[in-house]
């Protein structure tokens, strides 16, 4: 036995990475731990991918269908996709290499609400779950697991798995025992019973994690920083759209549509993000909450002010500087930090119920306020729509931010058509860039083209929005969403064909 | 009193049409019952609808926020609509003056998801709701409403409305006592709790509607038949997407994926779905429950036959001899049937928890799943979103109809990108038309595609659409979604140009 693994039966299995990974076998459907590039397994995704390159050599591609809980890092899906061992990635990813592959048509990759991953795996849509890869923080001396810095689809991929690997990572904080509520209450319908959250501080289930020791095959000892990001400070656009998200949210409250303390926020991550909660934190508002997927730098250093109050999330993902500050002082977050498994933290029921403030990042947005939070130029994936979805069809409020413009202003964030469209305009309240905020609330498309122009768009092209529009609306099929097809997407094919969306 | 108005107090404020109509001012915005042409109010809207016209003609126009639930008839939608006299027409409609005002550009329109609506009211977004004009079926001696044929937004009418006007139609059956379950349960966040519901039988509220007389202005005393619609035997179109559909139902209970009662059925109106319910008839499944928007014709047949064991709706929409049927045997429906205001009926929190299987119409597909629901040609709405995404999103299982041409073979409802998208990719299980079924659950755009042309284009359409997939799978910028964005939409701009979608 060692200090992180005090289960006897457990601890007899301990192995090195490459035999560990030995055990996955091609064409297996694995499961891994990881949110966000927290809690991801560090060694033995390595390990695969060196099979993985050995067994090319050796003329005898190897494959594994990849499934993990959302974002992971250049140890994992990075190294998998170098060496091409991925067949069928789920349900988000945001690695470079990983990218390329999918974008150069070599790898299969399907985004996923992150809601919904867990049933659909408990459906058996997506095939048998052969192997768990999931790190944890520790193992107990009766063999319960200590989640790790996510929580993600740990649960079910222990459930569901044949065969589990564990990896024991002693780099994350001995401090997260207890801060984790594991809900048992899953089932599928027609057992289906309410998910009892009513406040984002609720716990409903057990800070650990369950799996009979027999069906773990291995388990790996690691001592491995999380894919930790730096966190740099608000530049002046993000700054000004934070400005206006705070504006808003103080009006809303001044006419008595938000209670003072407003409503659980849902923050994505990023620079904006980071600036709307540096916003909140010289704001008027006080015992804030927050129900959302990551609890980044900003957050903590809301809960460090005291202006927070408490967090409910699925993972971390802070900067070096903020997870010394958490391991340093731990158990003063201990009662304010939930880690929940992400069916839970994104489930609609609960969003919908908690009346969620979703703050969330896009490519681009349409005159009419449809939303495309995916694909550049409608082809080429980012990343993937992630828990946006879950959030902004339930949330209270559903506010959707960007830069006005990309490529130093060589692409507007406000086009005639997206190219594609993640979120509609029936899940789209409010758009806001640095240039001012669109409410669109209860506004016919028209009339959503007007303000849209008016308030998001950059000054430079305004005029060229409101000439679509107007010709438009002069010319259109139809006049509820008035378009042209001939010149709909002809701003991103501009892009393509002269790497600028501007008018010659 | 009347034998439908028993109660003293209300009974004194019985008045014709045109003077109840006379205490709706311009400018107000009225919430009027009404779901699926059931249960509107019959004689108030063409009465305002005369004063508007006669205000016109002194030089005064008239005009009215107009909420309801969702699609009523041409003596409401029609009425107003033709005298110009609706500023902003909320959630949903299908009248044919009232599309025809839309999209000329007279009429401002917006559709929204029809579980938001109650909480969009509550929440003030709209402003504030001056008059309700709703009908109901009869007033109880303590001045409970019994209510009509759909509940739709009534209940947020009545309690959010300044005034109430009622008409009491006594056409519709005394023995829809009963049938209704309100549910006054419902807050604003950070005060809601879970809806209750684990069953589609499950009655959580009363079988009347509140509503204190003091706000009651005016009743009406109509005796008119909803605006019924002819059931038409299935075609052999519909019939061959039924069949695809049940044999996909019986695959998914041979696997297991579905029990063998299957799950909650959801259902949208029109041929396509009578089809699906005439096939379930036939079909070897029994013990069947429903928890939709609307209990047609052929939900009527399966509750006779004892095939379906319950629905939950929150209206009827039946042909005259369905509701003579009815009529004649209320008793024997009258614990089989559960009407619920539609922020219940469509609540995602409930239709994720029973695991509804939704079958919905759509206007076109595109090869990677997306969905149009609403617009021709991109531009030009037809009705609105309605629930549809209320049970794509949450549904277990979430299956999109549509025959694979329109317009007499000249449009393909396969189509490179959709010109609008109401339901993405995310929310779209399988598709299913005359020509096969596609399950698109669990794989990458690209293998979407190939299954989409394959088994659900017309052949006629088909190596275009190949020919298309193909030269953008070569080409295109990235190809994780392979398009090229200069053809994308020319499908639909060659239909406005020439009057087909084929190829020259």
């Amino acid at each position: 036995m060692t200090r992180r693994v005090r289960n006897r039966q457990l601890a007899a299995k301990i192995v090195d990475a490459e035999e560990a990974a030995g055990l996955i076998g091609t064409g297996d459907n694995v499961g891994m731990s990881g949110f966000t590039g927290a809690g991801y397994p560090k060694e033995v995704p390595g390990a695969l991918a060196k099979r993985v390159a050995a067994a090319r050599a050796e003329g005898e591609p190897m494959k594994v269908g990849l499934w993990t809980g959302a974002s992971t890092a250049p140890e994992l899906d990075g190294a998998l996709a170098e060496v091409e061992g991925i067949d069928l990635r789920l349900p988000y990813q945001s690695d470079p290499v990983t990218r390329e592959k999918i974008n150069s048509g070599r790898m299969d990759y399907t985004d996923i609400h992150l809601s919904h991953v867990a049933q659909r795996v408990w459906q058996g849509v997506f095939g048998e779950l052969d192997v768990a890869v999931v790190e944890v923080s520790g193992i107990t001396e009766d063999g319960r697991l200590i989640p790790s810095s996510s929580v993600g689809n740990n649960k079910t991929w222990l459930e569901r798995a044949d065969r589990v690997i564990l990896e024991v990572n002693s780099w994350q904080s001995e401090h997260l025992e207890g801060m984790h509520d594991i809900y048992y209450g899953t089932a599928l319908p027609p057992r289906r019973k309410p998910v009892p959250i009513t406040h984002p501080a609720d716990r409903i289930g057990v800070p650990y994690l369950e799996c009979p020791a027999d069906k773990v095959i291995a388990v790996v000892e690691t001592e491995s920083p999380d894919r930790n990001t730096v966190f740099t400070p608000p530049d002046e656009t993000s700054g000004r759209i934070a400005g206006h998200v705070l504006d808003f949210l103080d009006l809303e409250v001044r006419s008595g549509r938000l209670p003072r303390d407003l409503l659980p926020l849902q923050s994505g991550v990023g620079n904006v993000a980071n600036a709307v909660l540096a916003g909140l934190q010289a704001g008027p508002f006080d015992g804030l909450t927050a129900y959302t997927e990551v609890i980044q730098d900003g957050m903590l250093h809301l809960i460090e002010s005291g202006k927070l109050r408490m967090a409910s999330a699925t993972a971390f993902s802070l900067s070096p500087a903020a997870v010394d500050r958490f391991n340093r002082d731990a158990a003063a977050y201990r009662d304010k930090i939930v880690l929940r498994p992400q069916e839970i933290s994104n489930h609609p029921e609960v969003v919908r119920r908690l009346g969620c403030l979703a703050m969330n990042g896009i490519v681009e947005a349409d005159i009419y306020g449809n939303i495309n939070s995916t694909h550049l130029m409608g082809s080429r994936i980012q990343n993937g729509i992630g828990g946006s979805g879950d959030f902004a069809r339930n949330a209270y409020v559903s506010i959707f931010v960007t830069p006005s413009v990309a490529k130093g202003g060589a692409v507007s964030s406000i086009v005639p058509m997206v190219s594609h469209v993640d979120h509609t305009e029936h899940d789209v309240d409010v758009i806001v860039t640095e240039q001012g905020l669109a409410d669109l609330r209860g506004l016919s498309p028209r009339r959503r083209a007007e303000l849209i122009i008016e308030r998001c768009a950059h000054p430079d092209f305004r005029p060229a929005l409101r000439d679509y529009f107007d010709r438009a609306s002069e010319s259109s099929f139809g006049r509820h969403t008035p378009h042209l097809l001939g010149e709909a997407l002809s701003w991103h094919q501009r892009y393509l064909d002269e790497g600028t969306m501007r008018p010659a």
